[in-house]
């Protein structure tokens, strides 16, 4: 398995203060460094020097990484990118504050997607000597770690067929016109391990992110994030719900830019030869929100 | 204490099958009794003969019962509900079955309520002797018992008057339009003993009821009623989510007939020397929905 | 009704610097006094000034108290403990501090509880106006509020009979010998309300306490307890598990003097006409842990 | 990754008529084939024939499969498994019911482990197109899926070595004599994907196992598993707590033969480049009860 996860989602915000309030004392990350008009924040369950990226002008994701185990493995990647048909360029070291050199890549949704081999370690919050099984003293919803993120494409066959082709991601779970062979792909949930989804893909305007999601420890905790939400002041868009598709519980919240952001808990174990789940558009209400079966306007319009 | 709680409600349904369907398959409670078009139900930790009642022919509350601990109290509610000005009148044992005799109210509001002082015992599914937690083989959501209704009258004020002087209950929670002393009350939440509340009174028209509640063991099974009614079909108002009002966890969800239910569980302990809680318009969306902090168009609407 | 609730347990601690660590660190109450040697705490859910009273100098209760409505009712309160032959005394305010004057009871079983009207009120720590759910930053396990004590007497039925003839309490439920009417009686669970106890009574000897108890919000904060138990080196007796006996969810730990607390979350509503329970000896490893279904020796023989 | 999990393991019972009654009714599982004196079962969210054999004779271990992506994946861990010095041999499609044929290895610690790389398709209870959460109908716990096991061997190292360098294991938690990179290594916890354990060794008698484990849902429903097991009289070794190894929560219980099974939930999602925690004696306790914070003696030498 060359790829290990999403490392790190780079966004564009209108008001680095009030970002860094939500990052920092709502979603409960640590700020680990700020530097040329970025701030870079990590969870108390991650180890890599920063997972989150903020930068001031505007919103949206500007790019997000992919940690692969070693160097070794970036050749491939940019051969097959490159065979793919995507822009590839090799990165150098320091180009991300603390990231290594890599492969930036542009889809053709026009995202960038970076793979880097390291990442100055930071350690996790509670050590790896007799840990406790989290931090004494959690701020806000005590985010532990950056879990996957929705991109939007115009076309989500061609991002899946990338993610497979070029990086071996496999679907979990799609959402399709029909259950017929050449029915049309409407989203796409992929993985490269067990977990449910590292990225998903929904049809849309290229370039846009729909959300980008913190995993949580369970459906209490989501509870707990609801709370703070609402002591913060923090939009929900909403949740406390599950999804049908990924079985995961969940909150969909808005940054103070307008960037969408998910607390996500459970999920089932995913696995290579799991078959793979479809949805089909009469059942996509329920798929999304399993206890409401609609989907609000807020849900299918709002892209940054 | 004279009142022990809201023993049984009496609800009109369009079509008794489908209410049969829904109260005993998907909310899991017991029938325990089918006669002259009306239909029993208990709660699996209920242990008298019913807590709610079904009567086919439209929507709404047909009337009310709460249960006090031995008749003798009868007489004090029957002079004191008759110094209030409302219509009373004796009820005898069998005009509701398998219920004592007792006294019946006509609210201002034009709702009926009835005061008895015992009803046929039934047991306690899990019986009294060494008992399991709770029944080994739950249906549905497995709701254990009745807990509250939500009734709708133009002058809230007047009821909260009514529960106060006649049967003693006590406010926990209201929503007034000010915290001055004459503002206006535009809804009570009002207890007996230490729940949140046996019944609340919302502003609107007189004689509706916007819902009754079920209580369940906690957030999880919440979670777990939720997932129920996706599988069954059953259309879900609001939730799951928190009221800011008690800090009870909740989903909102209708009866196939249009009749609003609740599952309800959490809320703190009451007790008559707990400061009263008042909520004021500005937050009358956290109040209700902790976390979307706004109310939507059906909650504010639908009544039956 | 006229006793609302146990308003205080007093206990001694054979360190106090520890006691404060452990009460406030830990368990997460509020210091609100310290003065002549005691110290006053209570929870965040609470209102009056304190309820839980420390006093440098061994282990056990010293006394508890439980409040009235109003002062009118401990005239009857002193009648029928006089009358039930227990010894009784009033007090004056200022005897404790911020508490009433009131009646002082010396139960058969050598136990001081205390009767009084009113405590100095010093607010819930989230207000009565558009309160949050709970406070934003909580310390430990952040125990909401004290809920009951478990007392040890040699004669189980006769203090059962004080509290109900002198305070109406019932008893919700009993271990006995058998199901018989003259079984001998080992345990009793009671209440004043719809909790499931506010105090229990434990064969064994005379005037000690098998341990006092806060409440929780529900299994997941039964958890987090346990982990920062683990995270503070708190000494925990059992659990996290279930009660069989109230169907409540537990943890038993140890201040550092080695009085016994309880992490309590759950439980079923109580009435005075729910059937009570019996249990019997061969069922009563379940009914007290209903996982294990077994006695550990702790449980059994320490008593302070 | 050419492993894709443990995909069954194969026990010996001492009355299958009891073991049938445990694996299907009180943890949940569907049974699937009962031919030749064996037993085969399947949890509601395995897709797979089967992840539990059960054979009449004795206890313990008979075998465990690990299912690989493909066939052509089979030489090279036969290649690296003789290298490692591990006895060897091809197994035939049907020598395992409905399992192909594949890979048998005798560990050093003699345990059989063979490696498989298709196994007769059966399908999610909940199906693949627009599926429902859960089954509408559980039984007993309802154990979604077999997660790990836990096998006793004499060097611990040594079998660690293997997963290593035969099938590309990797550790994510390890409890050694101390943090010396030449300490003696007590236990070691293995994973091929994300999450915290695929097998894990305990140092002790070859050929032994210590438990195998089913993945749950969340801390709730391992609070049901408990409750079932309570009904059931199922015997339960500790729990529900969590473990300071994996996060992970849990209750550890024996089948009616005495093997020692675990319902599992929760724990964090590994990557080969998370930092390796490792505990020390003077925090086993805490390592394993987190709340306990000590071993009791069944779990220390009850090995099947």
């Amino acid at each position: 398995m060359s790829v290990l996860r999403m490392g790190y989602m780079h966004v564009r915000v209108t008001d680095m203060a009030e970002a860094k309030q939500h990052y920092g004392n709502t979603v409960g990350l640590y700020q680990t460094l700020e530097q040329d008009g970025k701030v870079y924040f990590k969870g108390w369950d991650e180890w890599d020097h920063h997972s989150v990226v903020l930068e001031e002008g505007g919103v949206g994701m500007v790019k997000c990484g992919f940690k692969v185990l070693d160097p070794g493995e970036l050749d491939g990647i940019e051969a097959r990118a490159t065979r793919f048909g995507a822009v590839v360029e090799r990165m150098s070291a320091g180009e991300n504050a603390e990231v290594s050199d890599g492969i930036r890549v542009i889809l053709p949704s026009t995202h960038v997607i970076e793979f880097y081999h390291s990442m100055t370690p930071v350690g996790l919050e509670v050590g790896t000597h007799n840990p406790d099984a989290f931090p004494r003293h959690l701020v806000g919803i005590g985010a532990p770690r950056l879990d996957h993120a929705l991109i939007v494409a115009e076309d989500v066959g061609e991002i899946e067929r990338f993610f497979k082709e070029v990086v071996d991601f496999y679907p979990t779970e799609r959402l399709a016109t029909s259950l017929d062979d050449d029915a049309h792909l409407i989203a796409t949930w992929m993985t490269i391990g067990n977990t449910n989804h590292d990225i998903a893909i929904l049809e849309g305007p290229n370039g846009k992110i729909h959300h980008f999601a913190f995993e949580m420890r369970g459906w209490d905790d989501i509870l707990h994030a609801g709370d703070i939400f609402a002591m913060d002041d923090t939009p929900v868009d909403i949740g406390p719900t599950r999804h049908g598709i990924t079985r995961g519980t969940t909150i969909y919240f808005f940054d103070p830019s307008g960037n969408r952001n998910e607390t996500f808990a459970g999920g089932y174990q995913c696995f290579r030869d799991r078959p793979v789940v479809t949805w089909t558009p009469e059942a996509v209400g329920k798929g999304i929100f399993y206890h409401a079966r609609e989907l609000n306007e807020r849900f299918m319009t709002v892209m940054t």
